[in-house]
């Protein structure tokens, strides 16, 4: 066993897949480091086979859930509440230091020198930037952390409904502590910088190590096609998609085949996705006009329907 | 005379009619500091008393412009090449530090403790938080650090065409050197930072003393009710709406009676300004709809005759 891990976690068999895709692209790039997955009941059983081939443990965990609907349904993000299971990484005292990485990450290059930085090291959230973005970043494990967390969680609740609300107020000094513990934006680069300041993109984008794909869409429910490997933009900058192309080389060539068939489908559909009018107009109209071909699941049909 | 200032830039009757509200922000929430404004000759001579009467100085610089049309292009908004004019603030060497605002900030709380902040600092900029906005920074005038930025320019120009790659390119230790020099965010609040993370906001949002009404939409771009006082919605989310609200508040009640009859209507305007379909769209139902009364000039008139 190593001494260090990089530590995922999936509450669907959604981010199950996309935690495969985060755990071959750190493979891919090469690690000394062991790559855990913490899964709650919402993984089903069918999905037990591939994540054992790709990760070095697979870890059952109780499902937390913030309850904090009041604040979720402020950001239309109801199904951030169980982001909260994240804290039970705290209690894997097996390693020395970890680096989590939420199951929309993907990694592009090596990234084991995050193993050296202290907890909490993270990179800021570009919503309000004195906050850090709970999407990555390094701790170490250690049980009275975790029992302090969830005594936080009963007492305070998260000021968001999600984890990166409880974590910014337990590591509260994180903005004024230490420059160290700020990591660069290339260690999660949310994929929508790539348009909103497009220019830095070009200057500092090839320095970028991990790609985080933040927001309601994911890598995997876009639409791809399997005749000649593209990715079917649909109301997404253009500049986007190079990142989501990389996600699906991975799970294409790498992950789809050892899935089991009702499974392989979930990546292309947009089951339980709730996507505003303008996304869905314009999905429909390329849909419609026969430009996009899909993997699995007809990704529209709901759409239509409803 | 201070021995502190804050400076900011007009190069357009716009801007100009920004850094009045601007400047009347900071005298009513209290400063010992001089304010200063840099205006180029696209600020018409008809603003001269109305800035006479609020700034401590006037001065005239000659525009600069980066010419870097293609990187401005890449962003749509051509206009932000004259910025680079900001850098002549280096020069006012007759103050030991001062502090720049864009034009487009409005002071809600006393901000004189920033005066104690070392060159440079500011807060991280939301597309790529390495980098940090330019729209609100700590400075100390210097005439070799205005020449060293002039010969920046002409070698290497700026990364996105503006001030704020320039001033990036040339204190690029800004992210790593010293954790002083990262502002928090309550001294640039990014006018959008009340919808995109909008639980932060209610949870520091109080803490806030500079909201910068960041993007190509300014408060003097929407329509202001002169009977019952209240900013007209048009895209916008309606949280930020109490933001513009506090901008016309100042601009109605202490600039717009002494400002030249045909300077007032600009604000109200859409003059110039490059909207997005969507925008045009949405503002035109509005208007089509009755449900928009506006200051000065028909800010409609022009979208509906193209």
């Amino acid at each position: 066993m190593a001494k260090n891990a990089f530590v995922t976690l999936a509450t669907s068999d959604e981010y199950g897949i996309g935690a495969l895709v985060l755990a071959q692209s750190i493979r891919n790039v090469g690690t000394n480091a062991d790559i855990v997955i913490l899964i709650s009941n919402g993984v089903s059983p069918k999905l037990a086979d591939s994540l054992n081939s790709i990760f070095t443990k697979v870890i059952k965990i109780n499902e937390l859930n913030s309850g904090n609907t009041e604040i979720l349904n402020l950001i239309n993000r109801p199904e951030l509440g169980v982001t909260i299971s994240k804290i039970h990484c705290w209690k894997l005292t097996e390693y020395e230091k970890c680096v989590f990485l939420d199951a929309d990450c993907l990694v592009i290059k090596p990234i084991d020198e995050l193993f050296e930085k202290m907890e909490l090291s993270a990179v800021c959230d570009l919503g309000w930037p004195d906050c850090f973005n709970s999407g990555v970043f390094v701790f170490k494990p250690n049980h009275q952390t975790f029992n302090e967390l969830l005594d936080l969680l009963k007492t305070e609740n998260s000021f968001d409904g999600g984890d990166q609300g409880l974590l910014n107020q337990y590591f509260s000094d994180w903005f004024d502590s230490d420059i160290a513990k700020r990591l660069s934006f290339i260690y999660n680069m949310h994929s929508t910088a790539s348009y909103t300041y497009l220019p830095a993109f070009k200057k500092f984008g090839e320095r970028v190590k991990v790609i985080h794909f933040l927001g309601a869409i994911k890598p995997w429910h876009y639409s791809y096609n399997k005749e000649n490997g593209e990715i079917t933009s649909t109301y997404m900058a253009t500049h986007h998609m190079p990142h989501v192309r990389l996600w699906w080389n991975i799970f294409a060539h790498q992950i789809k085949d050892n899935l089991p068939n009702d499974l392989s489908g979930i990546a292309g559909q947009l089951k339980n996705l709730e996507m505003n009018l303008e996304e869905n107009y314009n999905r429909k109209k390329q849909w419609e006009s026969g430009n996009i071909d899909y993997l699995g699941v007809d990704c529209f049909e709901n759409i239509q329907k409803n």
